[in-house]
């Protein structure tokens, strides 16, 4: 097919921020777009060719929808596969595939298909529904302390609890959900990679979580990560193989965990451009959008490597501010050399709403770590 | 003021290509925009907030876009001054002021500014016409050869003759006009620089243009230029002078020879995100486009060193096609390693019609200009 000609138009699920900024990559390439969201004030709203408002689970919206199209994506895993199946089946090209999407919607699914195909991942249960869950503890076959995850449903941390004791168990969801062993772990990583469907792969480098000492939420996401060379090569061996045993095309973001022994565990996975690959816009030769773009219409993959070191600072509401946003001290980062912020344009601030996010990049990744604390003291996402 | 509101409204004279760059920049900050463009099919149509059509040339249009900016800016010189500066009178911040758009517009009123500042250009005299363009020659107060500038409505190698025989003045046109003296150079460079009202400057790394040793057509803008360390600091240092004395705000680039001697002259300015600085978007750790906005919003400048070595080669089409534009081989040049092609979503090609840009990077600037080299022989713009 010819993407750079007028003819051609890319159908994208979802119109948030990171449609938003995979729009802009568009534009480099002049491909026609079509944006289905929600909300009347989706992001991409202004930034594609063509915009519809509407239902991304309802089955006919979004099949009419992706009629339009001659390729389809998504920026979010919420939207109906039924109806991308049925899409593909009418020849319409759905990347990533309504097969590998079904897998990633249901954490159940996906953590059995990592069993069966000996990727590496902690022990877990199934339980279709709470009723399962307490009687396997009451029966002693599952023990404290676990992690509970809804099978669907869950993002941001949201549908993923700590279970300690009996306590912990009694606000948990009725819906069907996974068990799994609580391993402690020296480092949360991150791997992204890109597949295209004629079968080229590239990981990009690992990134590492730090989280702050306290709070116990992510407070950095670096790149490179600060860990030994060989298990750096373990980390991306392992991402690979989940994109290819996916046979997934486009974008995936690898979460893993690095074990006290080194061991390189899959968390999960999301099939698409990733917060943590958004340090890639100003320090990678190939950033994750345009990266995204060239895998689903099968142009060749770009250079991963990064140019300088990078890191990302998330831009949180803060916690004790509500009402029309103001980026208190925002001139003040942007005085410091490598510090890009970006601001999605939310109107409205909420505690821990995530309102943009900021890039710190330097040639010495502990010096670009020096800035970023900087950074993060500096800036606040207050109400006006 | 603060930009970062969703009150808060950039007004953009032109709506071409560059206003297109700088459109994915202020969607990074978030800020409103408004166009205005004589063209419907103006590519910043769906990348900006509000578009209007109408002619940058007419007074009551561009006088009645402007009062609903509050900061108004331009990508293109060819806009009406006049208006400009009823607007600034009326409290709208326009960057660059109509006064420096004033003395840029006017190649002759240009020249004589560098003269009565002591920056460094080369001779030159003033004719209002031909007619006494002509009686210099007769008279022998002017000699062959020399260089023949129009004074206005210049640009891309239009307006602008070496002339070397009675021969070639024949075609020159009536208006007023410069003649420059014939001299030598050794390089062809360019400079921008990026000032902020509150006076803090940024030069980025002098480029140099390599030519075609046949053609006499610039194929390679390289960043940083091969030139001894000690002539890029002076043409920096000129370059910076020139802007200061325009007490110029907002992106200024600047046209510069080296001589023989190493001497560094002035060429021309241009007053606005340039061609010379398209590497900037890949290479640069602030691209000229966010550059601009943030000297134009008094804003804190970005850091202006290059992450990696660049080259921009300029997709134009081929001599023997006009029609539906097609890319021949995109997919090779894309195959290459940081090679990142920008296509201007022009539908129709003709002989050497501007249809996008290709950039080139590497840490090794030897390496990128090979790569350059190859990314020349392989991609053309044809017609389908």
């Amino acid at each position: 097919m010819n993407y750079f000609s007028s003819s051609f138009t890319l159908g994208i699920l979802g119109g948030g921020q990171l449609g938003k900024m995979l729009l802009y990559e568009t534009r480099k390439y002049d491909i026609k777009t079509n944006v289905l969201d929600p909300s009347a004030e989706a992001p991409c709203r202004i930034a594609c060719d063509h915009f519809e408002q509407g239902d991304l689970m309802d089955f006919d919206t979004v099949y009419a929808f992706g009629k339009k199209a001659d390729v389809l994506t998504f920026e979010i895993e919420g939207v109906n596969v039924d109806a991308l199946e049925k899409l593909e089946q009418e020849g319409i090209t759905v990347y990533p595939s309504s097969e590998t999407l079904r897998k990633i919607q249901d954490k159940g699914v996906q953590k059995q298909f990592y069993k069966e195909h000996k990727i590496p991942t902690s022990p877990f249960k199934r339980y279709k529904d709470k009723y399962h869950l307490n009687e396997a503890i009451v029966r002693k076959e599952l023990h404290y302390p676990f992690v509970w995850k809804s099978c669907t449903g869950g993002y941001d941390g949201k549908g993923v609890s700590i279970i300690r004791d009996a306590e912990d168990v009694i606000p948990l969801a009725e819906g069907p959900c996974i068990a799994e062993k609580l391993i402690p772990f020296k480092n949360e990583l991150a791997v992204i990679v890109a597949r295209n469907p004629r079968g080229e792969v590239r990981t990009y480098p690992v990134v590492e979580m730090e989280f702050h000492p306290e709070a116990n939420q992510v407070e950095y996401v670096i790149c490179p990560a600060r860990i030994e060379p060989k298990v750096a090569e373990k980390a991306r061996a392992v991402a690979k193989q989940v994109s290819e045993t996916f046979e997934h095309v486009g974008l995936l973001a690898v979460e893993l965990f690095q074990t006290e022994d080194d061991e390189i565990l899959v968390n999960e996975v999301a099939p698409r451009p990733h917060n943590s690959g958004h340090y890639s816009i100003e320090a990678s030769y190939t950033n994750q959008f345009e990266q995204h773009l060239r895998a689903i219409l099968d142009l060749p993959l770009g250079k991963t490597d990064s140019k300088v070191g990078g890191i990302m600072v998330n831009l949180v509401g803060d916690e004790a501010h509500t009402g029309d946003v103001k980026y208190e001290n925002i001139e003040k980062i942007m005085a410091m050399d490598g510090v890009t912020p970006h601001i999605y344009g939310k109107k409205q601030t909420r505690p821990f709403r995530k309102m943009g996010h900021v890039t710190i990049i330097d040639e010495d990744i502990n010096q670009a770590r020096k800035v970023a604390e900087t950074v993060k003291k500096t800036i606040r996402v207050v109400s006006e």
